[in-house]
């Protein structure tokens, strides 16, 4: 399933020869010199992979959600009529987007040109959904590779596993076209993107390649449920305590309240589109005051006020009790 | 001058040939059907170039600390003895930077692959310090532009101008191995950078293409003088108010003070590096003070205090009097 290739060390780099996600540019194997082996560890240790949530009401409609923006944009002709090649992340979020994905009848069968491989790629390969997929690991449940080892002839025409400079390089990203879909913590009205650090100091996730894909991506696609703890936190709050990703290179948010497409619109038209398209109804009132407070600039933003709902959520546990009066005063 | 490539839409792009600066991927021309054109406006209206502002001790110290700093890369074996095309940003300070390393020993004779050419390029063009360069706008003084039309000769056979497209593409920057250097506004302590907005919400810069060469670079590098305001204003500060740059892409920032290093470093060793090297000496202790009271985790960082420099200086026009006790109690 692999191909090595490895670039060469600028002023010698050449292109990477890969026009389609299945295209190979490298060898099937590493040649080692066997004088250089000291010796082979046999083991039946399994990989860790964790346990996924089932989808729920939320994680669906996200899919559908992401489903329906992608069939309009071909309809609309900014996607060809083949479809690109997807990037996608890890986890529940992701899994449900890709199953939505492969149910929706807007969507023609497609292709991976992506980092990790997941359960729900290779469900949607069976189904003959996932046509091919290139990634730089496979990181499946225990049940999965089983599966995988049981159909090696099926599968091993249909995967590709490449170094990570290959599997996320900016010259074949921008080059397929990849459409990137991640999954962010948090979002700001401004569409910067949180994905690791929850209140701007405790990690959650690494941010893998997402960068990679994000930036040089043909459409940029982040996720996230609109609330969380049952309402007490808004993912959308006036300003990330965490930039991983930011405004010039994130274009499209998407909850399973709707979709914000941001392309080509300034600071304040992204921030209306947020709280229009995005955010929870409860907390539309309190993210259009802080709009309205936050100044009438390029950039609307009040540094007082702009980690007003994180500091209300240490003070009572609960986002909704922002005062922004309080906020403003200071 | 000109090198129009156009690029194709997925799914039928190709690479674009371009493996070293002087490369032409296209044509010298436009082609336009006759019957198209309605007429032809001559004007000899100039340019409206700003003028640039003398060097003084200080922006020629940050010169002359990228220059150290990219000497040494290459006599430690990171940038190859033919040296790597440099992407510069525009203005004050990046004339500095280009001045100091015309001016280098260490530096040999070198390429430009970048978005605006500048004064500073064509001088070093016609010392022979700069052999070519590639990008998408000559934005020079009335002066210089006289200059050139004077010696067309000499630069025709030595710039080249293409779409900002190819200019900007990660393809090349990554192939080409560029080393990009631009100016930041301000700098958190984990080397996210402000290169925009002041105090988040007043827009000095445009990006222009900094993300694009920042992301894809060989090596990263932001410079900037440590204070403004005469001391009223510190370029560091616990969190940046904008993020136009985040911690993943940027690798190096060089201040007159010295060169903060962060590549395979910590979130912590980050903001120690970045104290030590590039703060000015009137503010390590507060931000010193910040890293300790911030808090232990991976990212140490609280949200009441990470813009008490930035709430001070609006309350009395100097973050100098920064009171970290009445941040962290809130």
């Amino acid at each position: 399933m692999h191909d090595i290739h490895i670039v060469a060390d600028p002023p010698n780099r050449r292109e990477i020869p890969i026009y389609k996600p299945s295209d190979r540019a490298g060898v099937e194997v590493i040649k080692v010199d066997p004088s250089k082996i000291a010796g082979v560890v046999l083991t039946n240790l399994p990989d860790e992979v964790g346990a996924f949530a089932k989808t729920d009401e939320v994680t669906e409609q996200i899919g559908q959600n992401v489903a329906d923006f992608l069939s309009a944009e071909m309809k609309n002709g900014r996607i060809p009529s083949s479809f690109l090649p997807l990037q996608s992340g890890v986890g529940n979020i992701a899994n449900a987007v890709m199953s939505a994905l492969g149910a929706h009848k807007g969507i023609p069968d497609f292709e991976m040109y992506t980092e990790v491989i997941q359960d729900s790629v290779i469900d949607l390969m069976q189904k003959g959904r996932v046509k091919f997929a290139s990634g730089c690991s496979l990181t499946v449940s225990p049940e999965m590779l089983i599966n995988i080892y049981n159909n090696l002839d099926f599968f091993h025409k249909r995967i590709v596993l490449r170094p990570q400079e290959i599997s996320n390089s900016p010259e074949i990203a921008r080059r397929l076209g990849i459409i990137s879909i991640n999954t962010a913590i948090e979002v700001d009205l401004f569409g910067n993107v949180n994905s690791t650090n929850v209140m701007g100091r405790k990690m959650m996730n690494g941010i893998g390649g997402s960068g990679d894909f994000t930036r040089n991506a043909y459409i940029s696609i982040f996720t996230c449920p609109s609330i969380a703890k049952g309402g007490k936190i808004s993912a959308f709050v006036p300003m990330v305590s965490h930039t991983d990703h930011n405004e010039h290179s994130v274009q499209v948010i998407i909850t399973e309240q709707g979709i914000a497409d941001l392309r080509s619109k300034s600071p304040k038209a992204k921030m209306q589109t947020v709280i229009d398209n995005c955010v929870h109804p409860e907390y539309r009132q309190a993210l259009n005051d802080y709009a309205h407070l936050a100044g009438d600039t390029h950039t609307p933003c009040t540094l007082s006020a702009a980690f007003g709902m994180h500091m209300e959520f240490e003070r009572s546990g609960d986002m909704r009790n922002v005062n922004w009066g309080d906020c403003f005063r200071k």
